[in-house]
């Protein structure tokens, strides 16, 4: 996790306007902070001698949490980026369905 | 994420002694701590309206930061509780096993 | 796993046209048929007693080789029949994101 | 997947005796062949141009199958060998307890 660079966003290849998740942004941020909750939470059961299985239900609970905001996400950005890229620029579609496939990769630990 | 019971700990069916992990605390409370401040970075990445991929991105090293913590705590649950278990007690042996077995299932999301 | 319906494929909400996947077809066919090797395999060291350990790692091999095919399948869905909806008729396209979002939650085990 | 060698099992570290999965042995192997009917399914699907998100659901149902059978060795290798192990053998129980910990995070996917 690295702060924010200070290039403008179409510098980054980022959309100037809202991303894919504009709609869902605040749901996305609250599940979030509450997954920030969890694992702060957990950090204390460790810190408490908490039974091993206890923790592991948690971390469970939070992984599980993580992904659902990754598939949310990714929900958002077929419906959004990669069909918009799709509808109006061929060059640009082909370079979103690269990335898209890159990053199905990485969320299904390949 | 409930905080944590005022009962005893053997009566929630907890050593009284340090738990499995005692001797890699500090590493695993200090892992959970940096997951921590991944997914508060991922929340402000979200709340700056930062490209989907790159957000996805991180939310996969969160997720996978948080299993290495898993697989460390299955680990030492192994090489503690269940042996110890296994050596010395056959009934609790088998409540061990099966209590594992069950988190297993919820570590490989079945 | 049921044979295929003797039904027409339009009428199980099927293309009459070529599946997404149609240019990468004789790849996912040898990739499944390396895989049905694989498990053919896997069960004949189960019945030759080998070590959990070389058994369980042969599944991993051949678990991660069936994401990859299910990695290159959601792929081909997405850059075919997903924008094709897309740029063509905006209420099948909403049927599609639903249907690729249930699709990728089954994917991640969610 | 390579064929069996044909060097003794107690040379290739194994135990002369039954594996950690004896009794279940009929089990796993009467899964193991479901799975492969249920990949040669598959690989038909694709010969057979069926939609994309059927054939990506039987995949999901194979891949969970598949990891069902892990969880099935998993448990029986801990309560046989890794137990047996440390009750007997502390050198050997630090190698199995080394060596469960790399299959399970294959199993993991990490």
């Amino acid at each position: 996790m690295t702060s924010a660079p200070a290039t403008p966003r179409h510098a980054r290849g980022q959309h100037a306007q809202a991303p894919g998740y504009a709609d869902h942004k605040a749901d996305h941020v609250a599940r979030l902070n509450k997954i920030e909750g969890q694992i702060r939470g957990i950090s204390r059961m460790v810190t408490d001698d908490r039974y091993c299985i206890d923790v592991l239900t948690q971390i469970s609970a939070a992984g599980r949490a993580l992904q659902e905001v990754a598939l949310g996400l990714l929900d958002d950005h077929v419906r959004g980026c990669v069909t918009d890229a799709a509808r109006t620029d061929p060059a640009q579609a082909e370079e979103k369905f690269a990335e898209f496939s890159d990053t199905l990769r990485r969320a299904l630990r390949l």
